[in-house]
């Protein structure tokens, strides 16, 4: 592949993101997928819905780059001008699609589609239709002066189901990258630094490795040898992070704690303090999840975490709120609130900040505790010197993966 | 102001952009503050650290634009070509300011400044210094050919920090617009529309709004008039959308429902079922927030409602747990479970989908009950029919604002 057909560029086209009203995620979602593919990105682009841009981009683009992406301008409306702009680089007319067009009119049986719709039904001439199953503007893709040029529509729901079921593939052929040699992991909480050298200890020759860094999680992806290659690798991993850090695939916290749970047969009931309910929130992000979870409690306050929780007054007062004695306690109070109905508790009691910190208890110490069948399995401290946000976030998750190896060792 | 003055472009560099590792909200923050201004952002660019990048940019836009942004490349190692790149552009040198390396060396006492922080005292010849009382890099703005170009660090909070304190009023005296013009609003839960027709209603010659929508918060900001005439046209606004959904300033859910405890003496306890602790953890958000949030129950299952919350076996075999009856019981349950501790409840019980819905109680269906002094004040019903994560979202929102219309009437 020549330097010019491994570079690549995306261009995001819509008033509202030069106006500051809309975040752009697909840059970095597409140019993500093109990293992934081999392919150099050379720029991502945010323009108006003006003609004059698309020219200039083109212009630029297409005589240096191998592959130009698209997003935004196939709506009905007369500022949308992707069709128009591609067609006149192109120099093609836009020709009318019968399919497309019958296709929309029978896509919405209980919406009405307008005439202004029709202009979704034009394509480049000689450009081939993307079918977008999520909504009603086709994407297409064509090649412009020997530039592979592709047009997606900007509802990210649209565009990623049209990536997913086509891009990928469509792409996938043009780089010689084919979609099943690559494996995906997740990590939760493991430092990127401790992920890297645990990669090269256990590499192998064949395997390439990227990975993407989301606050605490980390998405792993495997390229090279064979499926048998990169799950021995995987086996390694886990046993060197612990398998409650790692899993195969592309995955939520909520989702892999719901898994185990169901796995097991047990369902949570949760005790929060400084987490303030996102616990609860994380778990139930995912559909049907009262399957493995049961309730839980904010107790904010002291006397909520007495109240609601039955910790003791002399707990509180020799130990202190952040303390394993109070986080035990917190865990089984919730265990045996849920008379029975619930098969393990997890309790966070942490100081979150910014204010609230002292010596001997700075800003970012959290106790967690786990509790099944009447009694605490487990205390454990953890210290996470970081702001507000991410003292919850981080001891939230770190609570589900004491859930998950909790649940490892009954099962 | 020239049409060439009045465009402007951003420019965001750097590898971790252009392959997909880190998303990148500055493009937005800087072309919403640009947009404010009166500019028209004609491009916001995401680049590789490359000094051909740059090149390729300046070659473009300096021409054509009257002030362009760069934001990153100015770290102290090699990959860092910002301060070379626009200085080479200039046809000036690279100056070390000696003041700035001091400044440097004493900033952390208790962190080593290695000499490759050096280059951070670098400034091409000609420009301001913009300080970063934030990190280790300062800014610098200065002309090239007629356009102003502006160099920020990376680092988010660093940035954030500098355009509050430095670069809006630099920018603003550039676009001829002070700070002290500008006035803002918060609406929660309005949509758009309507919010449009309010301000058609009510507004004046002298005043001109722009809006920026985040989901169910919407962002008003109103310039021209002077405080007095902005002062009136609020109080209108406020009387036409009911006082609960608009607030003066830029201003977060939790924090505005936060002021209205506080302000009334009660302290919030809920009870949630379909937002899973999100409306906890909406309120907890917010540092110091146990002054008026004294805990919460996430009561998900059936059994949880009973046995936390006391709603009563009958009341759900006979209204099923999404109904008027069963949101009240809630409301009244972790009002008494507190205790006497907490002064307001609110319960939310809801179906969030995808699954559970029904002929008469679809997906999207949500009860919310508000109690206090010992009675359910008032039962709400709300239709939501989105995703799982928007029926989540919304019914947390509008119970956190049934909570303020219920405070406004007691206080």
């Amino acid at each position: 592949m020549s330097e010019r057909q491994s570079r690549a560029a995306i261009l995001c086209v819509g008033d509202e993101l030069t106006e500051g009203r809309t975040l752009d995620r697909h840059g970095k979602f597409l140019s993500e997928l093109l990293t992934e593919l081999g392919a150099t990105v050379d720029r991502i682009s945010l323009v108006p819905d003006e003609l004059d841009a698309y020219r200039r981009e083109f212009l630029d683009l297409f005589p240096r780059v191998g592959t130009v992406i698209i997003t935004g301008g196939l709506g009905p409306t007369s500022d949308d001008l992707t069709r128009e702009a591609v067609a006149e680089a192109a120099q093609v007319e836009l020709e009318f699609h019968e399919d497309i067009w019958e296709w929309l009119l029978n896509r919405f049986p209980h919406r009405k589609i307008s005439d202004t719709n029709r202009k979704q039904a034009l394509i480049p001439a000689g450009f081939e239709v993307i079918p977008n199953e999520a909504g009603t503007a086709p994407g297409f893709v064509g090649e412009v002066d020997g530039c592979t040029v592709v047009a997606l529509p900007g509802p990210p729901r649209e565009l990623q189901t049209m990536v997913d079921r086509h891009l990928r593939s469509i792409l996938g052929a043009r780089f010689g990258v084919r979609e099943e040699e690559i494996s995906w992991a997740t990590t939760f909480m493991v430092p990127e630094s401790e992920l890297e050298e645990a990669l090269q200890r256990h590499g192998a020759e064949s395997l390439r490795w990227g990975t993407n860094t989301e606050g605490y999680r980390i998405l792993l992806r495997l390229r090279g040898g064979d499926e048998p290659a990169r799950q021995a690798f995987f086996t390694r991993l886990r046993g060197d992070l612990g398998a409650e850090r790692i899993v195969e695939g592309r995955a939520e916290i909520g989702e892999v704690v719901l898994n185990d749970l169901r796995r097991t047969g047990r369902r949570l009931v949760c005790a929060e303090s400084c987490t303030g309910g996102l616990v609860a929130k994380l778990v139930t992000d995912v559909p049907g999840s009262s399957e493995g979870f049961w309730g839980g409690f904010v107790a904010y306050s002291n006397t909520a975490k007495i109240g609601l929780l039955g910790v003791s007054e002399q707990t509180l007062a020799d130990t202190g709120a952040v303390s394993p004695e109070t986080a035990g306690e917190m865990a089984l109070g919730a265990l045996e609130r849920s008379g029975g109905e619930a098969g393990i508790a997890v309790a966070i009691t942490g100081i979150a900040g910014p204010e609230g910190g002292t010596e001997e208890k700075p800003v970012g110490t959290v106790w967690l505790a786990v509790a099944l069948d009447g009694r605490v399995l487990e205390t454990r401290h953890v210290f996470l010197p970081r702001d507000r946000d991410r003292v919850r976030r981080w001891s939230a998750i770190s609570a589900l993966l004491l859930v998950r190896e909790a649940l490892s060792e009954v099962a």
